[in-house]
């Protein structure tokens, strides 16, 4: 079965060499990525999360770049059915597979030809994840604050789920828009609560965005319910867009890939330059996960210090107090970017440094040489935190990680004997509390603590 | 606690002296039903159908039209709770409180100062529907027939509801529109899969009418995802509010008064002069309610005849297969409608007879009085078989129906023999499926089979 | 020629009883009245305003209302060819013609059924101006003050007419909205210098409102650009219009009739009741009409005392400070409508007695017995010259009067020896400057002051 | 008096490098370009068209580009007043003055940044103006074609003006665009007769393309009511932005430009490949300009040959003609854009060759090596005519050519002498006509043809 696919936003209107250039990159280098990306998308309708799975029973399916006059179009060869209703795609679907085209290839080619730009200059990184979203039109002027960024689990229990819904419910009827990693889990449950407040509320201006990445996206399909789809080209700038765009960010339950948000945002919020920053950061879930919170409170507390607590508040079972404090928190947000000259779409003055930016590629000599000591300054103690915990998230789900430990055995950490006790004992709860993974299968770690 | 509640929709505009009947109407006979009304709407957060339950809770409720200038407020006293967030009264719930006043105030001011309505003749009712759907702005030109009436029983179980939501989906996914009665279970299902499905189809222009009774809206209060909210003036009203905005009908499993509706439009549908009305009309639910539609099937083709199952399709478990038929009807409703020079809003060829029309005012004198023999074409049979389940309906749950069957036992129904046992046993059948209330209560039969 | 006309506006839904009543109003009665508006509806594209050219030059012009089940239809015998391009009636004319249909037939109509409406009565006549405007759809909820009045004559010099635009674009620039009696000259003028105005400023909410009224619409045809026309029954229900729609109120030179709406206005601006509204109302012209002003000026302050020329102010040559005085008037109007609750889009609270409000018919008997003696307060005295200022105007232009003339000769006027000088001298003045009539026929007075 | 100005369009969101970059150009080897430009852009108000007054009237104008964390801003010192209304900027001046940024500064920066761009290639001219294009908002998919090209000279005659305002109504009343050079006459003229023909049928989505270049713009500035004005690097890309843009082409008198103009079509038209293109070229103005094109036509007969006037139509004082073959001709412009794949909103297949893209600079030594021989086929000797009437143009108003000619005396033009002789009678007769220069100078003449 062959599909031909009109293109959608941001996309209509190539040149004829902007045509060709995505077309060679289709069909060279990037092919494998963009195909796969792009099987996710319109595997959104599919009942498993197993990436591998999804590509083993798709092994038919194939992508082309086609130019014509007018531009460009897209050629599917055996695309998933359930993305179609009557032999026509979903048009929710058929936005997201050009923003695929559009991050993958077009955002890749600028790069190439933009003889300016220095990817290891921290401006410069800021820049190019400003001119990314402005490129997917996710940045609009003249809108007030009103983005909350929603973290936590793909794994998370029905009750988890149920719960932020409910969240989502009530900061959707306090009219605030959602931003998620846009997977399963806590990343789809704020959304479909939020779209029903909003329709309460009869609010049309609704978004939903969602930020993935070309390393996990097919492991966390984003839902047509995604208004507007970025993919940033790696998981630092992915977290990087997340903070500069969202006006306040939930935290909710969630595994060691949650853990590595939480010390993200807490290395930044702890830099001296952003202590005047108003951005509230909410730790929530049901009452059932108070213990969860609590654990990871004090994990914090003892390696980041008592101060790092100040940044955060955890509010547990109260969903309207959530959306409250959400609500309330947005007029001193818009106050801030207005006496400092600041957009309120894109968070410019909030200060990241470098360790946070670079890319942190794991493998096994990268994990082994993280600097897990004591003797460091708190944020960057946090950093270093965060690459092992973006290791681990590697080592469990994503593609090039598996196949590293597949190998080589487990990641090794390396660090203080009280340090690694405290990261060991975080790590065992998660895997109790099956947060590693999808239930169904058994989790076998994919890293060892060397004290 | 007072609250003043603005206008929304179409009672912003109001001259000094509308304003002025209408606080006279609200202060007068009217003064019961609109308060009482009010407060079902308002009551729509809460988990609760038993407008006893609800009526007693909010002793305390009372509301006021007030004259500003400007035009109209509503004072609102002691309102429930749910109905606001942060203090402001949901805009959903705001729309409808108006469009209780819009028609149980305004609309029957303008009928009593229009001297020339007369409400016996047939031309007059179906024009005075239409004014009444005018007022409420429910009626727009220039838009495709799209619109499918959905209806089945508020009390349905898990599988039959799930099987409405996905039903509701498949028809959003094809950018078709929903119009039910408005209250919970199967007139809930289908808005709130559409919304999903039209979400995905990036279809912005859904809409999800509610047609309601001032007698039935207690029991059954509009979500506030019901986007036009029209309360009607009784049973028959509705019902031909519902045939001629629709331009296609689904029966989801349900009690008597989904009985009641599956009569009325066979009895127009046989109707000679509509031979040539496209209008799809199919019976469906989950595997699990095959059972359920084999009995109502069997009671359609011993009283009405073979002849009356021309007109309906029923499908079984195939929530893709009722969309798309439904789809594909939809051209073939334009093009009748285009071929004839009849409305694509409303319906205005449809013969609807008097019997069909004029209100049935169920009391234990005309429910025994009813003709339930077989001595009559089949379209009156239909006729007087409505109004039998119309009447048990109000024995079951309307307040009025409630007090005669207290004061004078249940009614009597008299008729044919073997007419009278397939009453009997479709009705048992409804009872012995919990069909007839929600459930927590035991069943007392309203009515007796006399044979 | 037969051409076939679909609805547009408020017209596009009708009940089919409605339809009937006005197929039945068409050829009753009123056909005669409702051919001629439309007839001059559509000839709004030819260069000579002398009705009676118009209505000989197309003698065989005809019009019919027909029903379709949709709806209805226009039926044009040999219509006006400059009302069509390249066979498809221009949109604006369309929409006029509805216009006429509309207020000529519908409006009347539902007067007729209401049976609780009371013509004498002061408030009832200010609700009914306030409905046929509703239903005109003039009246908005959520627009802040912006409506400015444009007064003046049909039949202004060059110089005059160009300076109108002046003052138009000036008021468009400062997005300002126009409200005049739609006809040529200063009616004309301001709308067109405003349009542009509004594109310079990509305002795109400019609206053009036409108040006109059956007996003069023929003599000032509304031009296309008038984006809303209303006709009104009669003038001093079109002269209420104006001044509970506009914001302020801006007089150019022009005749007789000028010179009514002038007493008109300033009749209701005398009375104590009114003294807190704020409203501005300017008399402006260029350099050359200084003289004219002078006079007006100079009437007013012998007839209706000093005291008179408090409510308006004279700027000579200005366009920028009128539009700017207009401009700042505005937030104080808003204010007080807002500290009164009053409406922003109607002006409920201006008190206008019943003198202003009950139509005043001239004819030889009317005119001869107005009161025009010094003895009377001088809002009477206001509104007594008011009328006789109107019934000249009707002996100049409209059809019922010139007949009378034809018959009986000129109206007389008596008085007090002084007033009627003072009267005498304005009029002539008015005929000196060729402010009756267009130019290009001799102006013979309709009227004679009796001393 | 200083002022600052906030963005309007596509400069609403820049990144701070974005803006830096911008700084960096504005304050350096462009910053006289920008500020002349800018200048040009906010004295649309005034009366003359001499650039070099406006220059010395404003010397103490200055502009810069401010920094904003929020974005970028304009800095202007003693701007013109009449770009104001009560101390605000007109919005459509605003526009234009954030057009000159974004087409002056913006497009060159992002030019220097790409490394992969060549501008001696012919494809990659075509992709750079689609380029500049769609940045300045101005290409849009799924637009019908309805975009008709003005051409005239900006010195015509008031029965010429009045005439290019009849037809701007006619196509208005059609619902065409208008897109034109931008400057007056008759670039003015059908932009204002269009936008009352657009009002008349309430046509709400008219559009004023202007289409300039910095070496023009002070002598031709654009009026505010111009919606998109797009500054083209130099005349060869603003001619091929016409072609790819335009769906016809209209020509009204006008003196060498216009010539440079009809050249420069029909040398891309009479080019084989383009032989199936369907593009209306109508030559057109009124009854007293018969003459004119007479001459007109006879040059080409004589120089490109019979085969040439086959491409254009010559309609006399007919402006609903004109309007009518335009109108006519869109459905097949559709067609062909359809059957052959390409944009409706850019006609990338039309073939231009390089000799009509690639910049010619006039001076003497390039005029007087043009080869103005017969010995050539006829595209190549209308693509050198067209740089000979380009260089003319330059020498009669442009800063860099008037400079040339001071200093070294007029151009000489060397060739056949028949060719040289119907230059020169050519040229002679705009000379008479008034057409080389406004009215007011005696024309000196740039060129020697040299025999």
């Amino acid at each position: 079965m062959i599909t031909y696919v009109n293109p959608a936003g941001s996309m209509e209107l190539l040149s004829q060499l902007e045509v060709d250039q995505l077309k060679q990159a289709a069909s060279g280098a990037t092919y494998q990525l963009f195909r796969n990306c792009s099987l996710a998308v319109l595997n959104c309708g599919s009942h498993t999360d197993s990436s591998k799975e999804i590509l083993e029973k798709n092994r038919s399916f194939d992508i082309n770049v086609i130019r014509r006059e007018r531009g460009v179009k897209l050629e599917l060869f055996n695309p998933p059915a359930s993305a179609f209703v009557d032999g026509e795609l979903i048009r929710g679907i058929q936005e997201h597979l050009f923003s695929v085209l559009r991050d993958i290839l077009y955002v890749s080619n600028r790069m190439d030809a933009d003889s300016t730009l220095n990817l290891t200059s921290s401006v410069h990184v800021t820049n190019w994840i400003f001119s990314i979203l402005r490129n997917a039109r996710v940045i609009r002027s003249g809108e007030e604050p009103n983005l909350v960024v929603c973290w936590g689990g793909h794994s998370i229990n029905p009750t988890e789920y149920q719960y932020t819904r409910e969240v989502g419910s009530e900061l959707g009827l306090r009219e605030l828009n959602i931003c998620t990693g846009c997977g399963p889990g806590a990343m789809e449950g704020p959304m479909k609560g939020a779209a029903v407040g909003h329709s309460k509320q009869r609010y049309h201006q609704g978004r939903f965005l969602g930020l993935t990445e070309p390393s996990i996206i097919a492991a966390e399909p984003p839902n047509p319910i995604v208004t507007e789809l970025v993919i940033m080209p790696d998981i630092e700038k992915r977290l990087e867009a997340f903070v500069r765009l969202g006006h306040g960010i939930i935290i909710f339950p969630g595994g060691v890939g949650t853990a590595e948000e939480l010390l993200y945002i807490l290395g930044i919020r702890m830099h001296p330059a952003n202590a005047h920053q108003p951005m509230p950061l909410i730790l929530t879930g049901p009452k059932e996960s108070a213990d969860y919170f609590e654990t990871l409170d004090h994990f914090i507390r003892q390696t980041l210090g008592e101060e790092a607590t100040r940044h955060y508040q955890i509010i547990i079972d109260n969903a309207v107090a959530v959306a409250q404090t959400m609500k309330q928190a947005m007029p001193k947000v818009r106050e801030h970017r207005k006496a400092t000259g600041d957009a309120y779409s894109f968070n410019w003055s909030l200060k990241i440094e470098p360790e946070f930016q670079l890319p942190f590629e794991p493998d096994h000599d990268s994990m082994a040489g993280l600097n897990l000591h004591w003797e460091q300054p708190p944020e960057q103690l946090a950093a270093n935190l965060r690459r092992a915990f973006s290791g681990i998230v590697a080592g469990n789900v994503k593609e090039g990680g598996l196949r590293a430990i597949e190998r080589h055995g487990p990641f090794q950490l390396h660090g203080d004997k009280a340090l690694m006790k405290l990261i060991d004992k975080l790590l065992k709860n998660f895997v109790a509390q099956g947060r590693m993974k999808l239930p169904g299968s058994e989790y076998i770690p994919c890293y060892e603590i060397i004290r």
